[in-house]
């Protein structure tokens, strides 16, 4: 069977701050300058979450994008929008919620709840200019 | 020489019905939903098309953009826009216009008229909030 | 108090097809091209739906647009969204659905569900190329 | 001579919460819903300043861009980016930093540094799907 | 009749040079900065075009949108796309080519070839982040 | 440790001309057509750079982006912006300036400054409507 890849978009919208508590106030200033700011900041993040494998015959389908929507929704959704990363997300209780790690964790947390034979991609865009690309590497 | 892929964004509006005639009608609700409502509904395709080679050192070009979109109008676009997927287009008189099947279909349509030594792959956007790679394999 | 707009963007997929059954075929045509396709093609239209009016000194809204996007969906998406608008949806039985009659029937139906105090103004976009905007006039 | 409006783009990340502290908590829990949530959440926003004037017949200029560019920078932009609104912005400490306000008071901070002969309007996108327009009424 | 206005976008691309010959270099240096560098920059410019009034009962339309795009390219896109404003296009022989300049011209060029009866706007982005709207004033 | 690819987009104004001067007018005309226009014309390049590498477990980053932005103003834009590419950039005085070898010089400007165990990718959007994907291949 043909394989392709099919692609959905979701946002949720976030406060956060990047901050390594395992080093000093001065090094975090240096290091995350502004993104630092002691009382967070936001974005509106736009997720496109790719899974790619063979088109059923019966469907045309490589999965239902309404299922996929779903379970972004059960699963990275509802855990992450109107949220303070820092404060209220556990994932990022000891993990610094940088773009990079953000879209590693919403990989992490669908790979399991997606069928096994598709492979995942996540682009997450933390503004209009710019965006992170995690693929389980 | 330096290889590298160029694209080229087409468009065109259409209507479709998500339907599998070898399956119940009953079905094909459960498995489709409303995208199988039986007026049909439609979108506005975008259509994203890409070619990979050897920059050529006399044009710099891998390939003029105004002849692959001549190629799209010809191949594709005249043959899709403005029409009913499932009723005027003997591409899909047996097959459904998923978003998966449809660049399935653009692809081995436009594949036999571009140069042989040239990767194509083709990216299909239903809407802005959903697309579909495809790229021979 | 201070007046300002607020716009909340919604967007419904359908088909349609231009068509004045008080004319000729011959007549429609030559009026409406290829968007008097006999078997409908579509569109993904973006509704922007803007109400205008003092910002309330409790809340610092104008309106909540949560409230907003709920009337839409109510009075305007479950009606047009996968549709057929020539075939299912009444408010188009006897009035072609153009963009600009679109656009009115959609300030028509939302009109009496917002606080009267408001003005409401519509933008329906078509395709990215091509917008209509209505504010009762 | 021929009068008309030129606008200029640009953008903050901020992180906000919407709350009156005049009223309970639990009113403001039912009147802004997760938007009210305990530890604030973000938002990148896209700032359109317009001035309306008269085309200077020597530049053929309204106003030079870059220069409402480094006023916005200078009174609007220095003060929001990388910001809490409610908790490190002074105007915002008995005002609920509703999209509305936010963009009144961009409007506010701005009028006295624009030539008093040109109109100013803001446009204020808290997310790609709303917006807040204000004009000084 | 109700009233609406309906817009059609279309694009050129084109090269130009800030410069006004009535004055010194330095000035224009000074004046433009490095939009007045010697040998031309350039930009996709897309443009915007409006057109209002009544809804004829016949067709649903204020004005079919692609005679006006037909008329934007006899009367507009031919004499700018892929040229030197400054070199090439006659309207600007003594005319500076900003923003302002260009969507004053397009409007004056339009305006006879559009019915009398429908007013006419123009919005011309110059970047992403910057445009101009003119409506005859 | 994890990999990912974060992306960074700048963009820059430019006037260019498509030739090549060890072929004949008449064959830069027939092969470049309106592109080869004597006077030049010009685009908004869109440019997104994207490194990839592994995650680095004190920042959370596989790369500082406001440091990849500042790289590429310093060695990319402020050569290129508001410039003639065919007159005012040495890197085209022997090079066509096409899509691909735009997006090749960029690559090959970049890749010295940035660090070497990550991989870079440019994207150049020349309009809205093609882009060009280099890699070092």
């Amino acid at each position: 069977m043909p394989r392709c890849a099919v692609t959905r978009r979701v946002h949720f919208n976030a406060a956060h701050r990047l901050y390594n508590p395992r080093f000093s106030e001065q090094w975090n200033r240096e290091t995350f300058g502004q993104c630092s700011n002691l009382n967070y900041h936001g974005h509106n993040y736009e997720l496109e979450l790719t899974v790619e494998g063979e088109i059923a015959p019966e469907t045309g389908y490589v999965m239902d994008l309404n299922q996929l929507k779903e379970l972004a929704q059960e699963h990275l959704i509802r855990h992450l929008d109107h949220q303070n990363l820092n404060l209220d997300v556990p994932w990022f209780q000891s993990l610094n919620p940088t773009s990079e790690n953000i879209a590693l964790v919403c990989w992490r947390e669908l790979r399991p709840v997606v069928p096994a034979e598709l492979a995942l991609r996540v682009r997450l865009w933390e503004t209009p200019r710019n965006y992170v690309d995690y693929e389980g590497a």
